[in-house]
């Protein structure tokens, strides 16, 4: 997925605010979801993120096409273990380990089939 | 009420990114809300903004205390005329002039009497 | 220019947080600059929004893609008068005339005309 | 430092979007600089974030007053250590381990006594 970066992403540093890159990848997630016609929110079950580990390398400034990149690393019972990337060509700038929880109304709930097999299509070998 | 500025309100220009302004202005409305034991979004009712007239005088900087200005300027069966002003000391930055509606599963309805009595407090002589 | 609407785009109404329509217009504009391989912010040339006067007519929601026309009502010697539109398919969500002016280290500045030559093309009929 | 819980905040599943709590530590983190008179970006110096290590508890709702703590964990030669922690009254919503850099024109740079002394006052025992 391909995000370009304007004024209101970037912070009086010149460069993109840090939150933003976590934007970004959450960004990635809801699309994967979009593209695959699926919606979000329904039946009052969404995911909520758990943890973020991440780390920053290099900036992205105003006018900048960067890429992120979604991997799954484990799927559990009821959390999904996600590996995101963000790239401006060559350079790495920026990637997180982000662990979503699927709830149901706020409470933790087993990952339906459906979701597990859609999933299954992005596991890291 | 008064505002700082911090990186997140900024932007690559190295001042505060335009929209803010207006986020301010819905954050000093709440805030009234809430000063008075209100709460927002209650019984599916809330406020919907329709219009905005605004104009931009001077930028704030990072880290610059401002204070947001909120008058009403006329009441009426469903919606609400407000005022707001954001100065930094003597400087007039900012002033808009907001138009919100009062809606009831997001069709416009009848000002409360309460709420009516709430903003009659704020009403510009 | 069309713009998917995720999670951040939203707020706890349930719809898009009123401030980010106008956050899409500055999107359009900057990539107009983009697009025609334009870069914002050189020469410590940039724009800065002078005023706005926005409409909203029917609330955006998750997962809508919505878009974005840019058209140019009247370039003055300093300044531009922008018209934005904001559909989703037949719905039109929002529009706005923003002024916005040329400014050179902070001040005023006549339009360049490469830049006016630009905005030519965008001038509506 | 206090923090009010408005509709920019929020997202579609009615609470706090979960970036904006990484912003509120971005801002207690500025706060302290400013209230010991202090300026940010000063000398083409300022911290960028190099790594965030966050977990989420429970979800912060509109019209939350929440507070943010601020505690040094490790000073290092040109980083800093810091955890932040988030509560509502009793209840833990947040904790992130953010390790922030110090820079001069965007490269690590030695922390200056001044700013290492300031930083040893909530020093974490």
């Amino acid at each position: 997925m391909q995000i370009r970066i304007y004024y209101e992403d970037t912070d009086a540093g010149g460069v993109v605010y840090h939150t933003n890159y976590i934007k970004y990848c959450e960004r990635a997630r809801s699309q994967m979801f979009f593209d695959d016609g699926k919606k979000l929110g329904e039946n009052n079950c969404h995911f909520v993120v758990k943890k973020i580990d991440a780390e920053f390398f290099k900036p992205a400034y105003l006018g900048d096409l960067i890429e992120v990149k979604t991997e799954i690393l484990e799927l559990k019972g009821a959390s999904v273990d996600v590996l995101h990337t963000i790239n401006r060509g060559e350079d790495k700038l920026f990637c997180a380990r982000i662990l979503i929880v699927f709830v149901n109304n706020f409470k933790p709930a087993r990952l339906p089939e459906e979701i597990k097999e859609f999933f299954n299509k992005y596991l890291k070998k």
